[in-house]
């Protein structure tokens, strides 16, 4: 499979993750249809748009590219349809945001690389290509972003987008650096999550302030 | 009258809606004059910047053109001198925010087609012009957009900015399509909060959780 | 010196003065070192990323800079490392966060007038690149902006750019209007702090609302 297309396939499946996660956290905030479904696709785009506008690749895909609407939007409808199913699981919205994390490190970078520009760009647009729909939907639904209430979570990303940027620059293969990247971005949000690993507080005057 | 002499009419009486509908909850919310005058700027343009900024018109419209600064300030001004007439008015932010969610719909895509944009790229251009002040304002005042609290919001800009694409592609004239995209958004939302009408809740969890 | 080097190193001045702003509102928040870091990067180039975008400069210096990067972690490591004695100063938020808003007001609107916007332009961008990471920060950490609640900021940073840019259109002296315009910022954003000068607000249905 060419590398273009394993990036499209990786970029819809992360779309599709992040917009259950903005489709399931809406649900919870006792959303209408019309309004899960805006969530969901803001979400899943969010951190792509910034990215294309960073990267000058304007219109940003998740405009022209009519998929990315169509897959947020089924993400949206499934989380409706079938709510008792998708809310039962355990923590829906942590495992989602988790694989969405991940896949979009790995692809953010990738279209950086693609497009040219040094390995510090694509590892900082991998991170952010990754944390930008969760930071939109936290901000949207007027609460303070799992980026900084979850501890391990922008630093997971981090650790996909390098991992792919170095694997590139050490001239691993294609795919194995993918799904190696992938899975360690994964692993590391989801195990400190079911594990509560935390990074250490700065001690400051104090955390309950403000 | 030409096309684009409309377009800019319209896009003007837009921004003037939408910085009216700033500068009164800026100042519902006890700032001071120049808090007034930012946030009815940043509301009146934030919608139109983000739209140039995925269609590559760089520096926005916004900022260039002196029209647009010029009739936010004489908004915020208004707001701030005749105060006790635009306060006693009956929900003159509800009134004001249907009439520049019309308008930003309708020309949000209008200049995504101008630019040469495809039909799906100009219908969701023309709801991120026409939702961006709202949801930047929300944002900015610390809650959770109307777009999330008030049901029929975004819709409304959909069904305006669809028909005004739909009848481009359909050879309508351009002053007669312009007209029917507006009052139907106009009038789906106002209608929408005048008598309450609601899209239905996914059963969420627990609609009051987080 | 020359004019390229003087905006360089005062730019980085400025990021350094922002990401001490971020960094220690982060650590009063009770974030981990991670999250320090990402939100002291984020708030030092928050404004200036806003900034490139409107002016076409993709990608954006704060991403392909890495002399942006390095400045911002030292400055999150200085407050996580050397935390008691930078919470023990007065006020170390506000004092950077001042100095910081002259820096990037002043350089804002250089940059602008470096890529051949107009005197408007520029006046704006110098703004936005001032006001963007304090909001940015405000945003991220669910609070209502610093903007709309202390009374003279993005006033301050308006003289700032308005004097840089009067006085290059006026043909002062690079250096010499560069320092005016940063010290009127600076002591008009300060003083208006230290000794509480408010500007009026306009009477509203209820400061207290919403």
């Amino acid at each position: 499979m060419s590398d273009h297309r394993l990036f499209t396939i990786l970029d819809l499946a992360g779309t599709f993750a992040f917009a259950i996660s903005g489709a399931v956290a809406a649900k919870d905030r006792g959303l209408d249809w019309f309004g899960v479904m805006v969530i969901a696709f803001a979400v899943a785009c969010g951190g792509g748009v910034v990215r294309d506008l960073c990267i000058g690749a304007v219109p940003p895909t998740g405009l022209t590219d009519r998929r990315y609407l169509a897959v947020a939007l089924v993400a949206a409808w499934m989380t409706i349809a079938a709510g008792p199913l998708v809310t039962r699981l355990a923590h829906p919205v942590t495992l989602f945001d988790s694989l969405g994390l991940g896949l979009f490190a790995v692809t953010g970078a990738q279209k950086a690389m693609i497009f040219g520009h040094s390995a510090e760009v694509a590892v900082l647009l991998g991170v952010v290509t990754a944390v930008g729909g969760g930071v939109a939907r936290d901000v949207l639904l007027n609460r303070v972003p799992v980026i900084l209430r979850r501890e391990i979570y922008a630093l997971a990303a981090l650790v996909g987008a390098v991992i792919e940027v170095a694997g590139e620059r050490l001239g691993w293969m294609s795919s194995w650096r993918t799904w190696v990247a992938l899975t360690a971005c994964f692993a590391l949000r989801y195990l400190s999550l079911r594990y509560k690993w935390n990074l250490p507080r700065a001690p400051g005057r104090n955390s309950k302030s403000d």
